[in-house]
């Protein structure tokens, strides 16, 4: 065949990100090969959602690998994880030096590092991406993320920035992260932020739920807070799910069960940051809440035992409901701060070079967590790459002052109600802590150096000198230097 | 040598964990031989602590290991990790089918079951132990956690249970745990507990200290605390520590710097959580709280820009102070009720038979977080084995249940104060969701179904039947059983 008709990408996995992503790939010109691992699917594909397009299927990797051009770019759509290295497997012999492989799924950053290494004595790029959107955003435009052999960039350039959304200031909401596997790590933490989005929102929608909102009424809310500083996508559909009523007029919101899945880029969030020594505990409390979500049962059990406790009314409805969104918005900041402190010391710890800026721009657009707040953040960095935390920038200070006495009330109003507020509620300890000069770990030190000798520092001395007190008149002088507590 | 001259066990590694271990075994007329790498250390502690003991040293694993009996128990007090192995290494070749290998440090559990897996072709026998009780601990009587290999048990417990602290029904706090890495697993769990004492604790201060107590009274209030259902240990040192003057007459605890360092259990506690989908928020928000007491410039800077915040003044500060033991005391049993849920999950997932009841025994003396509330778990769990959770027993039900309104009092005094109470926090919003029959979490399931087809279960439809809305109307049929979010 000649070469200037072949496929410029094959896609590896017809779920419906799969599918979808190519068929916005074919909206732009591209010639994609489609490829199944059932190859029913092919078949069903092309008569079914791509029927009519330009998109060729393959039956056989052979056959697939005979239709592309030269590099040959193909990209993975298969579930994280184990598939994705058996397809490597079966891949791998049918590819030249300078071919490239493109893994677009929710992929442990480590895992695309030994990826690399693995594919490099024969030659063959790779890529690992992160690509968010969830199904509407595949088809019509995602944020993608990608890292790896940064020889690949320029012969994928073009399919991604041309297939991506486009952000703030028209920007394509897609560019080369850097390196190894921060690809799939920026994607890792976009999904911790989502995690603890998601959390948020929800403990506003059990708040406003507890004053007596109807659905319509919260509905109308959420749309409400669309059009300030909240305006985002979630939020959005929100207020759309709030308002969706089934065939028979009743709300599908109302016959959801409780219980959360998960599936596992917020867990990896929570364990980088525990391995980085970073505090992203509003993301955490967003997972562990996913976690007694699902405890169901003994949920049921307990309340029966401990009983439903009575709302403390609010002296002004109205007041608390406004405030409910403002401390939506301050914790919000915190989760996003907590997640780009993770993000630098990633950076530190592994040696990738982030666009900080950029990559709230990318997440400005096409992705689930998209929102007029990441321009704001995609501004501050911009103005100051080397700021060290967003909680130190103007404009995020100014906006947590404004917001801060309605998110302690909002709070407060919470605990004496009973209603469960991990994220809001975290979010607000952890503000407390990061603006107070002088917190109680002095205790914590004084207890481990009194039952482990594991020594202190004094604020009246220099950094790095260490002191231990023998505080029971008993213990030696021996201190604890390979003892661990 | 006539066997019957040679010592009974060797331990290698003379930090001050090491020293104290083998000075008590000692006392118990156990005839020991110490070893150290670096030998000027052996010597240093023979002329030392260890004078007019019947204490061997030894400079060469040769010489150690010729004065043992048989079967030799070599007992490593080393920093766990890599010198663990390294140690494994030297004495692998010296030993013979049927000697036992003891791991007493801080040894992540998946280390020793890969440790044990190594010398099973060698026939020795190996053992992964946790040891609690720090350096006053190891000297007159730890908490001791062995698990590995049941065959060496037998050779290894009269030692340890006479070396041992007494607990309660003057039960010895050493009891054989498990196969495989429980013994360090349950003892990473009792770490992350410790965290989390020893945070609740810290935050109590720190409100004592925003109520204008003096370290004198806030001493006698740790010490009261210390005769009811606190009764504790690090309450009594805490107690110890606020009462502490230096020689100056000045109190240590002011001039401790509060940057409060940590050493991987706690890390550990939080990633296997997180692992098993266990919700061990209160661990996690004191293992956070450490990282972000680190950032002390930060702080320090944030504290101009945010300022000081005023003290919200309580109608009745004996009340309040009152409360904040009651805060201090429910979550607590939070705290112990996600660590519990936590050693149920790792048990199921690693197929371990833990003896709940036991284990909290073992706690109950010794170790650092021994107390009067350890003997309530254990009672809990001794009338019921099978004991879902810690906070559907009785007794600790009514103790929630009287505390509850002093919790929630106390944590809306420090929200609206601007203390930083994560521990105190976290633990009541866990209770919250814990004991709600409906969470919001309905809604966190429309969301992941709307954006990526996620589905979810249905409150009017038995489980694992999986619905998916088409919410826009415009997305397709095709549901998402490959891609993660």
């Amino acid at each position: 065949m000649d070469d200037s008709k072949k496929a410029d990408i094959a896609v590896i996995g017809l779920a419906v990100m799969g599918q979808n992503l190519i068929l916005n790939m074919n909206d732009h010109g591209f010639k994609v090969i489609a490829f199944n691992r059932t190859t029913a699917k092919v078949d069903e594909f092309l008569e079914g959602p791509a029927k009519g397009t330009d998109v060729i299927g393959a039956h056989t990797i052979e056959e697939m690998i005979s239709q592309l051009k030269s590099p040959r770019r193909v990209m993975l759509m298969v579930k994280a994880g184990q598939p994705v290295d058996e397809t490597i497997d079966k891949l791998i012999d049918h590819l030249e030096p300078g071919d490239i492989i493109i893994d677009g799924g929710n992929t442990l950053f480590t895992d695309t590092e030994r990826r690399i290494a693995r594919l490099k004595p024969a030659g063959i790029l790779y890529i690992g991406t992160g690509i968010s959107g969830g199904e509407e955003g595949a088809r019509n435009g995602p944020a993608i993320m990608p890292g790896g052999d940064e020889k690949a960039w320029a012969a994928v350039s073009e399919i991604f920035q041309s297939i991506a959304a486009r952000g703030i200031n028209d920007q394509p909401c897609c560019d080369w992260i850097g390196s190894g596997g921060v690809g799939n790590y920026v994607k890792t933490v976009h999904n911790g932020i989502e995690y603890g989005d998601m959390q948020l929102i929800s403990e506003a929608y059990a708040l406003l739920k507890s004053l007596g909102l109807t659905n319509a009424e919260m509905s109308q809310k959420f749309n409400d807070w669309n059009n300030g500083p909240l305006d985002s996508y979630l939020i959005q559909i929100t207020a759309e799910i709030l308002g969706y009523k089934d065939k028979d007029g009743e709300y599908v919101v109302d016959k959801i069960l409780d219980s959360a899945g998960q599936k596992g880029t917020g867990k990896w969030t929570v364990i980088s940051a525990s391995d980085l020594a970073q505090p992203i505990s509003v993301i955490a409390e967003a997972l562990f809440a996913r976690f007694t979500s699902s405890f169901t049962e003994e949920r049921q059990e307990a309340q029966k035992i401990y009983g439903t406790r009575q709302i403390a009314s609010p002296s002004d409805k109205e007041f608390l409901i406004d405030n409910i969104g403002k401390a939506l918005y301050a914790s919000k900041i915190i989760s996003y701060t907590q997640g780009y402190m993770l993000l630098k010391a990633a950076a530190q710890e592994y040696n990738w070079q982030i666009n900080y800026a950029r990559v709230a721009g990318i997440w400005t657009g096409g992705c689930i967590i998209r929102s007029r707040f990441l321009g704001d953040i995609q501004h501050a960095y911009a103005k100051n790459p080397d700021l060290e935390n967003l909680l130190l920038d103007d404009f995020f200070v100014n906006a947590v002052k404004e917001n801060e006495q309605a998110w302690r009330s909002s709070v407060s109003y919470a605990v004496n109600s009973g209603i469960a507020v991990p994220g809001l509620s975290s979010a607000l300890s952890f503000f407390d802590s990061y603006r107070t000069d002088r917190l109680p770990a002095n205790l914590i030190q004084a207890q481990r150096d009194y039952f482990g000798a594991h020594t202190y520092e004094r604020i009246d001395k220099p950094r790095s000198q260490y002191f231990h007190t023998n505080w029971t008149g008993e213990g030696g002088i021996t201190t604890s230097s390979s003892y661990n507590a």
